[in-house]
Parts: C-alpha cells; structure tokens; sequence
C-alpha cells in the first residue's frame, strides 16, 4: 500500500501528463516510463501508478510495447427516443440467444410472474473495431418469439420492435458503476477490475407494458453518457 | 498479479457472498473472514479481495473492526428540471466560494471569453450524514454576483436563480468514470482509486445561454443514477 505523501506525488505526477497530453494527437506515442521519471524527477513506480490511472480513464493506451494517446470517449446518449442509433460506427456481434425462464429481477422488470419464458440475447457492442459494451437484452417469449424469424442480431432491436407495430411510450436507465468480472473482462479486452457503468434499461410502450429490459456493461475508459434536456421546454 | 485462476476463484466466492448478503439487512453483520473463507473452503486472501470489490460496489461498508450490509444507493436523477430537490436527506455544505477567472474549460462551457472574472462554489453533498459528492459550481460573476448578498449555500443554486427571474430552458449533462484523487478522496471519506462518477453540467436559459456549469464527483459506491423519458412522449 502506497502512502498518501507518495499519493501526492502519484497524482502530481499524473497531473503533469496529463497537461502533456494536451499537445499530443490520438495515437501518438506517449514518451516512456523511464524518461518521464527523469522529467519529473521521480521515481519509476510513481510514473507507472501515475499512467495506470490515466489508462484505466482512457486518456492513454497499450499500444504493443509502448503507450499512446487514446482516442476520444465514445459518447453515449442516455434515454434517447430508441431509433437505433448508437452512434457512428458503432456495431453488434451476437455471442448467445437462449430460451429461458425469467428470474426474480427480470420478472420484476418485465411485469411477468417469475419463472414466465423468456427469451435473451447476448451482444457485443464494437466501436472503430474494439469491443466497448456487452449488452444483454430479455424479452417476452410469448410477445417477442416471432423475432426469431427475422430478426438480425446486428441490427437495432428497438428499430425492428418498432417496425412491427409495438410503439415506444419511454424508457427508464439506472447507472451504477461496478468493476469487471473475469469473463466480462476477457470479452471486453479490458483488465478485471477496470470500472465498468452497468446500465439497466426498461422500455414500456405508450400502454405502460414493459418491452425489453437491457442491461449492459460498459467500459468506463472508453465511453461516456450524456443526457441533454436543452430544447424540451418551452 | 493474482492469476486468472485465482480471479475466478474470487469472482466465485464473491457471487456467494453477494448471494448471502440477499438475506442480511442494511447494518446486519457480514460474517467475518475467517468464517467465510471456511464455509466456501478458500483462502482468506480470496475472501478479502471478493470483500473488497463489494465494498467497492457499495453492497458492504466497514463499520468499527467489522463489515455491515450497506444501504441502498442514493438514487440521483439526471437532467431534472432543476427544482433543488435532490432527493430525501441530501444536505449541502460549503468548502469554499471565490472569485477568479474562467479557465479555457470553463470559459467554453459558459460560453464567455477565457479569463472573464467568474465565481466558484465548491460544496460537499451529504446524505444520511455520509459525504457522497462534491460539487464544484462556475458562474459568471457579471451576471450572477448579486448571489454573495442572498444566497445561503446550503440551499439550492437552481432555485435561488430561478426564483430570480432567470427561467432555466434545459441541460446537458456528461457522465464518467474516474479514481478520486487524494483530496477528494478525503473529503469523500472513501479510499484514493475508488471510481468515482464525473458528472458535467452545464444549465441554460429559454435563449440557450449558458447559466452555470457544475462539475460533480459522486461516490460510486453511494450513488446511482436514473433517467426517465416515460410518459414524456404521447
């Protein structure tokens, strides 16, 4: 355990590099631990505690030996109208589609009774080719079996809901930070124990019925939310 | 560097400590160390590390030598028309409130020209008497100044400004994840690395000009987040 003079330094140090990352571009190389150690005059753990933070935030990444700048967070908003759009660039990759049977806390947020079948998708969500979310959608077997049938797992869910009919009424999302499980960790190519947002999502149609129930993990170093009610009110 | 091995092992054991923890409630005891790494036949370094990714998920808190259930997280709803209420039992206290000039950072959001003389508030958020957040706020000092008259710190900014005259149009708010820095670490009373949420917003008026801009660190452990759209739509 670090004390806190040399968590001081720690987070001077990071300050430092930061700034200096300022004149930096994505993907340019970030000098290395041991000539930041001799800029600062510090030791090379401190440097290494100090880039280890500003990596788990996504200002910098591995790059093969080296570090370099990372790109941009990609920007999520939160509780849009569904339309599918994720952003540029981003897309899914289907890992599973399973029949089962609502648990407890699907139940609760489906308004089924417990143990109703149901049906789950697992995605994975990519941005300029790296993994960013992984997303688990549970749906009524019963209201939503036909997708089955036409369904395209890289496509937008909402969007095909919404084209059969079902209209959206709104969404609830809770966010919560969590840390990295080891499999989440492995799909997510991040290290266990990064900082994940976890987000759970329920979409009810204009009747109030609750459609899907999302809730997906998100990698904190690579992504933001933003929500904006600018422009709603009169 | 634990091994993947060992990972697994912990998320095991922590996925059955979080299990047990569904019977407790919050205050109730968490069965001490030693007792757990005998009932799941793990060692106690196992134990203490699944413990401690709990805490740091805000299920567990340290309370005198021993581990109890924690409450549930203050829910905190996103881009809320600003009515002040924060949810029950949220209490602000100011640290500090100076003059000074708007940073580039700052100067963008508020859409005035670098160093133009702002004022900034920086408070501490506390919820059943526990710190959760802190709170940094820039104002134009032209446009708001006559604050430092009336204002009592610990009641609501928005409100204050909206009972004013100033009539609020919208928000946008930015959500990330970051490590609290020693400082706030402790004034959050939470340990230097927990991740904290990075919540930016800025407030603007019916003409789209930019009133206030309020950059929040929040306890992971302590604090959801939750956005609705329900019933906004027809």
């Amino acid at each position: 355990m670090a004390g806190a003079q040399t968590l001081s330094k720690v987070y001077r140090v990071r300050a430092e590099i930061d700034t200096m990352l300022g004149e930096l571009r994505p993907g340019d190389r970030v000098p290395a631990e041991r000539e930041l150690a001799g800029r600062f005059g510090v030791a090379r753990e401190t440097v290494r505690h100090a880039l280890r933070d500003l990596a788990v935030e996504g200002r910098i990444r591995r790059q093969g030996r080296g570090t370099v700048l990372a790109r941009p967070k990609v920007v999520r908003p939160l509780a849009p109208e569904p339309t599918g759009e994720e952003g540029a660039g981003v897309v899914r990759s289907l890992l599973s589609w399973v029949d089962g049977l609502a648990d407890v806390e699907v139940a609760r947020d489906l308004d089924l009774p417990p143990q109703t079948p149901i049906m789950t998708l697992e995605r994975l969500m990519h941005a300029d080719g790296e993994p960013i979310a992984l997303e688990r959608t549970d749906l009524s077997l019963d209201r939503f079996g036909w997708l089955r049938a036409g369904f395209d797992p890289a496509g937008s869910l909402s969007a095909t809901i919404g084209g059969s009919g079902v209209e959206y009424g709104g969404s609830t999302e809770r966010i919560e930070t969590v840390l990295a499980a080891p499999r989440e960790a492995s799909l997510l190519c991040c290290r266990p124990s990064v900082p994940l947002f976890r987000v759970v999502r329920r979409g009810i149609d204009t009747e109030g019925r609750p459609i899907e129930r999302v809730a997906a993990l998100y990698r904190g170093d690579r992504v933001a939310f933003e929500v904006s009610t600018a422009g709603r009110r009169r």
